[in-house]
């Protein structure tokens, strides 16, 4: 390793150090800080954060970025790994300040407009920062990459080496079969809901939380479960990936689901390593949001929902349920949490939906920066969306186009990741398959340790030495293709609900 | 205020925030982090004391104060601050950075070769460690005052204004009250101990611990409780102290009276308040480490274990013991948790017998630093120091001489404050029942809002505007007297023995 890439990692560790003193900073305002702290607990964080990006910024890396990029006889790791740190240098320096400081000024007060827009369900008071969002993001865009479309550029600060075009592509294919899947479904008799309005005590949710976590061998010597309105995974170091849940009292599968969503995603951090000489460096972040998705919905889904997985683990919840769990076999509950049904809002929507969702809003920021779409047009344009991908009418802009705090906080070309997602782990999953024929009958024999390993020494390992698509090539061989969350969903679907 | 003040209060806030942000690495340490994640705690620990440390050597601070101390024009919160800033300032630049780096080294082994010791229990092995941290400890008062005693420069780091002589003088005459209500005690019937060995599950301990934190009106939205193996407070910003607890499931007092202690201190740091221009600066740390114990030892004893206060509380803590309580009335409980017995370490001992523990300790340092007693000498003198203070038999170092970690980190001067603290308490508490001649009614009737109110006004608001010496004299009218604590303990004790 050349003497630059030994001092890059000496400067990229104590970042990270840094980084995650912030994280744990975050981590505690969410679960246990008092809450008149949070006055001082926002100085604190605006403290780490100043110093995280001193630290970011340090002239020195870019000389030691620039003498190392002359060198013809990088290892393959440094030369991934100065790719990752090139980027992120890039990202932090090409801002001027006075845009750092406006952006994030116009970011503060669109967020409270859309908060109190969201409330009056008025789109109209939200538009002017809207637009002002979408206009810094063009600039944003234009610092990073003054040659490149300014979506391809958003797109690529999430899902590096994507493009609007590659994600549109993938995307056409997959509303085509999302919208047959769903026609089909609609077609046949619906299954039952048997979980909701179930009352589940929160102590018993725990208990099954902490169960499934040990089913997913997610180590809690290096981790831990607490509680936050929103569940969320974060990192606070190499050996300390921490998840949250919540607890719903009238629907327990959602504290089921999301405990099993966060472990894959806490699974995945504490599986990434790439050698002693990389630990604690960006070479140790993950691929891609996607890629990390792919992670957390593999075990939400694929496995967690899946019949086999419950063979062998419904009586344990069963009986951790006792009287509450009165009613409900394996099969109507497996049935229960895979019920399909459009609905107005991404965040608890089924497999099928889903991708629609996403769908819906990839198509909407695509057009209002190619220019097509105007702010002002965006609420017939949600609805219009909502009604023919999905079905349902939106009763009002509340529910539809400012349900969400993304687009306030000018997070465009973030969705796509959420959909990438499923891809992913549908040909993830593809491959594993493949190379491990019998895994379901290992899963409905209560084994999931070989998903666990084959996804540590496949995916894992690696984190960032690989962009996101030449990772799904070396692990299966192909380019990322959605033909694979095709055969996913046809398959599970059809099983239950008979088509 | 003088601009040089308003500089150095900027310069002294960032440093709070990142001790803030210490504190907050170490509290998650000790209660919730995974364990594995110790080794990038250690290391995040160390960035942030690097930090803080090189904002604490800052020479514009040096600058500043002597700018200030050449002013005549000072208010009298600003002589205040300006000392407390100078304590602080010459302590971080006094010591060379060799000499630094060499205690921390010493006293890291010196703490290893302590637990080996007294594992052990060979005061030999760990002889020569102790050797050099006397040493190291006159080298260090040394640097701070050359001119001055040792072990004088030594206390006043914990203790501002205190010398060997003004405690040795304190200390003697406590030594004879206590030593003779002991031998009281000891003449009459001992009193039954009806707590131990009642099995009390931690669920129901930690009810009584809630329960006892909202009756002294700590209040929840600034603080929190959680469980450490030690019991501790730590302060994470003005509005965020925090205290642990620990449940030992065969002594439940243990929770209960822990609880008490560590809620008397986070009530004092909530209580600081020296005014908007000095919030989040040294003016708001607390007055003394005595001072601190002060307020815990009053709220745990004097209140926490009068009959006055479980008159109204005792009903409430046998419904949530439930069967675990049976057997057991307000009386016979009070009489339980006040049992005094000698032993052989402090951290458990009664309210007699706790401060000659300490002044065995004071006795036997000061000999260390008069050069009256060799290092090796330390296991006869300690043996015989129990032996005619407590009548007690050492049966071996590990329970003798090894048993406390704190020499062993070179902590010396620091014992003294724990009985100080006791005395201040009760200087204190004789000065509110003047004030407030029915406080044992209005604490009999429930309320212990008028005990909080006039420490929060008298004593919590200051922070460190006084020295200890300083602050008596204001609350209570006269220089610390330890005629107080002898008035508060015969009473006390001549009613539940008899004598």
């Amino acid at each position: 390793m050349h003497k630059e890439t030994q001092r890059l990692i000496e400067l990229d560790r104590e970042h990270t150090l840094i980084a995650h003193i912030g994280a744990l900073l975050g981590w505690d305002q969410e679960t246990y800080m008092p809450p008149r702290a949070i006055e001082e607990r926002s100085s604190q964080l605006a403290l780490i954060e100043g110093l995280a990006h001193e630290k970011a910024v340090n002239p020195e890396i870019g000389e030691l970025l620039a003498a190392l990029e002359a060198k013809t006889d990088l290892s393959d790791d440094e030369r991934a790994y100065i790719r990752v740190v090139r980027r992120d240098y890039d990202r932090e320096v090409k801002f001027p300040q006075e845009f750092v400081t406006e952006y994030a000024k116009a970011a503060s007060m669109s967020q409270a407009a859309w908060a109190e827009a969201k409330r009056k369900s008025d789109f109209a008071a939200f538009r002017p920062h809207l637009e002002r969002m979408v206009e810094l993001n063009r600039q944003k865009a234009a610092y990073l990459n003054p040659s490149a479309k300014p979506y391809d550029v958003l797109l690529d600060l999430f899902e590096p080496g994507s493009t609007q075009e590659s994600i549109a592509r993938v995307f056409s294919v997959m509303k085509a079969y999302l919208v047959d899947i769903l026609e089909k479904i609609r077609s046949v008799p619906q299954v039952a809901d048997l979980c909701s309005g179930r009352r589940v005590d929160p102590a018993v949710q725990e208990k099954i939380s902490r169960y499934l976590m040990k089913v997913l061998q997610y180590d809690r010597e290096r981790g831990r479960l607490d509680v936050s309105a929103h569940p969320f995974t974060t990192t606070l170091g190499a050996d300390d990936v921490r998840i949250t849940t919540r607890y719903v009292e009238d629907y327990f599968p959602s504290s089921l689901f999301s405990t099993m969503h966060e472990s894959g995603h806490a699974l995945y951090e504490l599986g990434i390593d790439p050698g002693p000489e990389f630990r604690g460096t960006k070479l140790a972040d993950a691929a891609s949001m996607a890629i990390h998705e792919s992670q957390s919905r593999m075990w939400e889904n694929i496995v967690g929902r899946s019949e086999a997985f419950w063979q062998k683990h419904f009586p344990a919840i069963s009986a951790l349920l006792g009287e509450a769990g009165e009613g409900m076999d394996c099969v109507s509950f497996v049935k229960s949490v895979n019920k399909v049904e459009p609905s107005l809002i991404r965040t608890e929507a089924d497999e099928v939906t889903y991708g629609l969702h996403v769908i819906a809003r990839f198509e909407i920021e695509s057009a209002l920066f190619d220019g097509t779409l105007k702010v002002e047009d965006i609420p017939a344009a949600w609805n219009e969306k909502y009604r023919t991908l999905l079905g349902v009418e939106v009763p009002d802009d509340r529910r539809g186009c400012l349900q969400d705090v993304h687009w306030s906080m000018g997070a465009f070309g973030y969705f796509p990741s959420y959909a990438l997602g499923n891809l992913y782990a549908a040909q993830f999953w593809a491959a594993l398959t493949i190379e491990v024929p019998d895994i379901e009958a290992q899963i409905a024999a209560g084994d999931t340790s070989m998903v666990l390993s084959w996804l540590r020494q496949k995916v894992h390992v690696h984190g960032s030495r690989y962009q996101p698509g030449e990772l799904v090539q070396k692990v299966t061989g192909s380019p990322l293709d959605p033909v694979w969350f095709e055969k996913y969903l046809r398959a599970k679907y059809s099983r239950i609900y008979g088509f």
